[in-house]
């Protein structure tokens, strides 16, 4: 018998040309490129495109993507039913995500072709709908319609439009590419394993698509981007009430939440023991989504929050090496674009799922089924005895 | 730099209580029992009992079970509405159920809620609808209107009720019940570890189940289930115009199969080196199913055919060890019961979502996310291009 390797932390599970995290330099290679190098310049569909291919494409593969991918964005109106009875029933969006996700087997050229080919075009079916879905949802939930997608809209761009009706400011697409960008793809988190483990079986990359939404869902996972921010503005309040500077009263609030043994948002990775690359990105996306509006002061107080609550960390915790995470700029970037805190999570999809589908494309070629063990501990040799008798 | 494990092969990733496979010794034990000890004597529902609180209800407990999974039968109109339209798009069995599945997030008493007592009743949940699910999607493909459930009937003779609209013969419901108790759960495999994966980052039951619905279906794990009996079925076929005795024929066809070399179906497994345990039981199941029945010759010839190719590959591959597998009598007993080929798998995921709940809950309980690693094969630093550069 072995030991159990608990998490199967620090197991090798797959080789990828997808994405490398270095958790100890705090680097993040995507398809090849420093993440700070391709988030801030690429398209989500070049990205993408990267992640499927390996290389960036020219501008006829990038126009024929896009095209493909604008034929697929409407969803069947039964997928819709379903997402208004969510709205009613109050369903987490991520549920509402899986459900419709789930229905676009209804829409597949040939839902019984097992090809690479046919999964391939059933990736390009979940990165297009997926947005439709997410806006379909939030739409519903506020009361209003949704609204069809335009195809004179890119990727980005469109998922803002379907969100309010207005075609969006070119500043938050950029910001909002950058982020999908900077989130599509990071080595084999749980969702992305979740993915390849359904599709090892020949299964289908709907299923395993599906899967992976489960899996993202969770708060380990990417089920909780709000509370970072939440926290910035419960800090701005106090500070205002108490007429402190915001410094000083971030740097209270980090010392009660120490000692009340509280985990303290937006800080600290399983990986990375430096700032989380991609924070670091974020917070550029930030400054400059940021720069010259009316709540430009968000952005200030929130780096103001940041370092405070660095220095305070440093100070309580100094073993820890507890450093800004992805979380934190997320929300910042994301509440900039105009998002509600309920969209981050299903956003988060809408990026990640670009890398699930490279995965699950690269678990196809390599066709081996990931099956580990159990260690049993249970009862052995029970008798059985009647129900009567019990 | 580790090595990948492949297929994380003889990698022990949990404990469980819910059942132990001994592949040398072809034991199989479940919730503390050998599976010949239980399968054929428990219902249904005492086996999902035992699997969820490792020991066996008592008379009451077994009431109370009941009822309440009657209570969680009838799916939602928009269910109903998207299995309709899934028969309607020739989708594979196993797409609808996991479609279905999905939406029963949409019945969920407080879809919020994220304590185990909520994922226990959203396990109860996906017990007592799977039957609906796959009965109504079979009769939609039909061209039938669904049946309602019968609350005076048990789980398995439910099933058959709402595939038929007859009350089934004590006869087929024993051998169902047998069935579903045989292939409940069977250690780590890939759709039950695709669910422990998805609920360790803290998502929830109706999540991970839907997950390991997408991952049953691969035929690398229970989307095959007919082509042994198709074979049994094509011997016969070829015996009655060839006038050679049913044996012979098996052996030949068994010699060209391997000639040209094919796989021959309900032979070998991964675990198991001598005969499936599960074998043992269903043949057992399938010899009272058959008996003084009009079509006993079946039962017969599906004995003869299996002694027979069990010697031809013996001869012609001493060295592998391929003994009949769990598939070949599954597939004689599905069909005794009157369950045509496309209910196969999904017959198998309404045993199976017994398991992978039981492992669900283990897996909320240990608390653990499960995130193995990638090794990186791409490139590092290219360098960015324009678009219009490239």
């Amino acid at each position: 018998m072995g030991e159990i390797i608990a998490g199967l932390e620090g197991i090798f599970v797959a080789k990828t040309r997808t994405s490398r995290v270095d958790g100890e330099a705090g680097e993040l290679t995507i398809g090849g490129f420093p993440v700070e190098r391709i988030a801030p310049n690429a398209t989500f569909e070049e990205v993408v495109f990267l992640l499927w291919e390996d290389r960036l494409p020219t501008e006829s593969e990038v126009r024929t993507l896009r095209e493909d991918l604008v034929s697929r964005r409407c969803v069947p109106p039964e997928t819709l039913g379903l997402l208004g009875r969510a709205a009613q029933r109050g369903l987490h969006p991520m549920d509402a995500l899986r459900i419709g996700a789930s229905s676009l087997g209804l829409t597949e050229e040939d839902p019984r072709a097992g090809s690479r080919e046919a999964n391939a075009g059933r990736a390009r079916t979940l990165v297009a709908a997926f947005p439709t879905l997410a806006a379909a949802h939030a739409r519903l939930r506020a009361g209003a319609e949704p609204i069809e997608p335009d195809p004179a809209l890119g990727h980005a761009a469109n998922y803002l439009y379907m969100l309010t009706g207005e075609r969006p400011a070119a500043p938050a697409v950029r910001a909002l590419e950058t982020y999908l960008n900077t989130v599509v793809d990071h080595g084999m988190n749980a969702s992305t394993f979740s993915a390849r483990v359904i599709v090892s079986t020949r299964s289908d990359m709907t299923s395993a698509v599906v899967g992976a939404i489960g899996a993202l869902k969770g708060p380990l996972h990417g089920g909780a981007p709000g509370p970072a921010l939440d926290m910035v503005f419960e800090i701005q309040k106090r500070a205002q009430i108490s007429g402190r500077p915001l410094a000083d009263e971030a740097r209270r609030w980090a010392e009660e939440a120490i000692g009340a043994g509280e985990r303290i948002m937006g800080f600290g990775h399983r990986v990375y023991k430096v700032r989380d690359p991609r924070a670091e990105v974020l917070e550029a996306a930030a400054s400059t989504l940021f720069a010259d509006r009316e709540d430009a002061a968000l952005y200030r107080d929130a780096r103001t929050v940041e370092t405070a609550l660095l220095e305070t960390l440093a100070r309580n915790k100094p073993g820890r090496r507890l450093q800004t995470n992805v979380e934190f700029y997320t929300a910042l970037v994301l509440h900039g674009i105009g998002l509600s805190a309920e969209l981050f999570t299903p956003t988060f999809a809408i990026a990640r799922v670009g890398g699930w589908t490279a995965h699950v494309l690269e678990q196809i070629d390599d066709d081996r089924l990931i099956r580990p063990r159990a260690m049993y501990a249970g009862e052995f040799d029970r008798a059985w005895v009647p129900i009567e008798k019990r």
